[in-house]
């Protein structure tokens, strides 16, 4: 078993920072396991933006963390109130699956990994009076801003930190003034930093050029990181730098022997073990954008190959993409014929006399 | 059975206002009784500040409405949490036997009223779904300001309409607006005016001179009343003529002979049946405040009487009172003596030596 300082430090790589790390630090100091939840709402198809949390929660499985994450559905459903609660049923199990298989992956060991489903508790009587409390503890401003009931999630789900991005960092700060209101102690917070997107902003599951679908070939991944933006020499709001900073080489360093390797056009390979170096050859221009991405490609296919192997094998898990992501519908335009009269009202003439499609 | 015209006029009497008089005139027209709801939160002893929305209900009774009374209690406990929840329970059974016994004082029928606690549905799952679907419909500003969570009360208690002050109206006209976003029906609501206190403001349950428990002695009604303010000829933030135009004199319409009669000291009694001809006489000094004061003592008396008696009548409701509003503690001030040792660590000496209170 690793030190509590090896095990502190891989919980705190790559963070922005922890709030509250004495929390984290005396459960370490007596030897036992902290517990961490990471909250995802079950909505679009998990894309590449997931390999930046994943990462870092296979660390945190990988320093023996407890780890669960809340699947929220409640909050799902409600973004997309149009969608039936079927579809959002079956997206839930593919989260499941994805994230699964993506920390195997990684490379993490699952034995800690817990999944559970928001809609399981945030219904209960004692998590809606606990809710009711807190919107009577809180102000106006205060609560609206911060999302105040995800607070809670932090005592339901008897965590002892949460896992989230520097976006939601005042929620995190709220939620250690909250939680001591209602008589729950506060938790600790790894904050993860904005990491830039293959468009150079931060990622954006609503940009499909930005992101890369988990289950996309290797093929695609390679079409979609050359297209990748990429300025030479200039690593801030570098998409590609920051697959190499914050999913790469953590992952090296987590299954392999911590060497990221890129091989060039010209002369021997380039071998990195920590970030700093790639930046630094990246700024001078020895690390050019075209030597870089065929190796981020296949690195990244390297994580994805498995996950895409899982899938194909399992019928199971092909139902429910089909079920949680059916392919859109292409509405055909159907001139409304005027119905002079039919022996089955209510049909139109094209059902009651089909024509031959033309082929 | 009184004509649809004559229920809606008794209905709408004494109102700011009715939103949405058509959803009730419809019920009316086919003969039906229109379901409305009032709520109260379950926390100070209910006083004279009652006495309006009490009246204004047994209107809705006698037109042949069914009434049912949210007892808030969950909110009752949240503007408290000092408060255990215990009181809270003994609160929600004493508002019950006040509200029911000034109701039959007022010569209601209450076989068509109900009483609803706040907790009995407000902790369901379908509650706290619609809640949560609610917050995501509504924006920050509009919610906050108008507390949302109550709008879905109209739905759950299955009411046509709400009685309420107009203190509550952008609430209302909020939730003619949410409720079918919700796939809900909108609800008529009926207003009350805002209505002046003893004190010449609106009634306030924090300011003791300015209300009556309904369960005080004719002589402190007396008292009260005397020390009222009334401003001779003005009739506006009058809360005596306010007594007279919101209770006294729909009471007497609706157990008397239609009869406010006000005895003066010299000249023969004053008889009214309506508010105007009060106002005039009042505002020309016809009627003064020491003529009127004794009226409106004895009125609220008589209204008052057959409660008390049914208070005095019943140990389980004194019982209730008692639990439900204990008396203050009365903090004797100790003097803490140095321990200089015990048999008893913690015990300090006047415990341990119990000396005699001079008596």
């Amino acid at each position: 078993m690793a030190s509590a300082k090896e095990r502190f430090d891989l919980i705190n790589d790559n963070l922005a920072e922890i709030l509250n790390p004495e929390l984290i630090e005396s459960i370490l100091a007596e030897g036992k396991n902290p517990r961490i939840y990471w909250g995802t709402a079950t909505t679009g198809r998990p894309h590449t933006g997931y390999l930046v949390p994943a990462i870092k929660i296979a660390q945190l499985l990988k320093a023996g963390c407890e780890v669960v994450i809340l699947l929220a559905d409640i909050h799902a459903f409600l973004d997309s109130l149009k969608a039936p609660l079927e579809l959002v049923e079956n997206r839930v199990k593919y989260y499941e699956k994805v994230i699964t298989s993506l920390l195997k992956a990684a490379g993490a060991p699952i034995e800690k990994l817990e999944f559970v489903l928001g809609s399981s508790y945030q219904k209960s009587p004692e998590y809606v009076m606990d809710l009711y409390k807190l919107a009577s503890l809180t102000s106006e401003h205060d609560a609206r801003k911060a999302g105040a009931e995800i607070v809670l999630d932090e005592e339901y789900l008897k965590c002892d930190g949460e896992l989230g991005g520097m976006d939601q960092r005042k929620l995190f700060t709220a939620a250690t003034e909250w939680l001591p209101k209602l008589g729950y102690r506060k938790r600790a917070h790894l904050v993860t930093p904005m990491v830039a997107g293959l468009k150079g902003a931060k990622m954006s599951s609503s940009d499909e050029a930005s992101k890369i679908d988990l289950l996309d070939s290797a093929e695609d991944i390679a079409k979609k990181i050359r297209k990748a933006e990429a300025i030479p020499k200039v690593v801030e709001n570098n998409g590609i730098i920051a697959l190499v900073e914050f999913v790469l080489l953590p992952q090296a360093h987590l299954s392999g022997d911590g060497k990221f390797v890129v091989e060039r056009r010209e002369g021997e390979p380039l071998v990195y073990t920590d970030i700093a170096k790639v930046k630094e050859d990246y700024t001078n221009d020895v690390l050019t954008p075209q030597d870089l991405k065929p190796a981020v490609s296949k690195g990244l296919n390297a994580i994805m190959e498995p996950i895409q192997k899982e899938y194909a094998a399992s019928t199971e898990w092909q139902e429910i993409n089909a079920k949680a992501y059916p392919p859109p519908v292409v509405e055909k335009k159907v001139k409304k014929v005027k119905d002079k009269g039919s022996r089955f009202p209510g049909l139109n003439k094209e059902q009651e006399l089909p024509v031959h499609p033309k082929e």
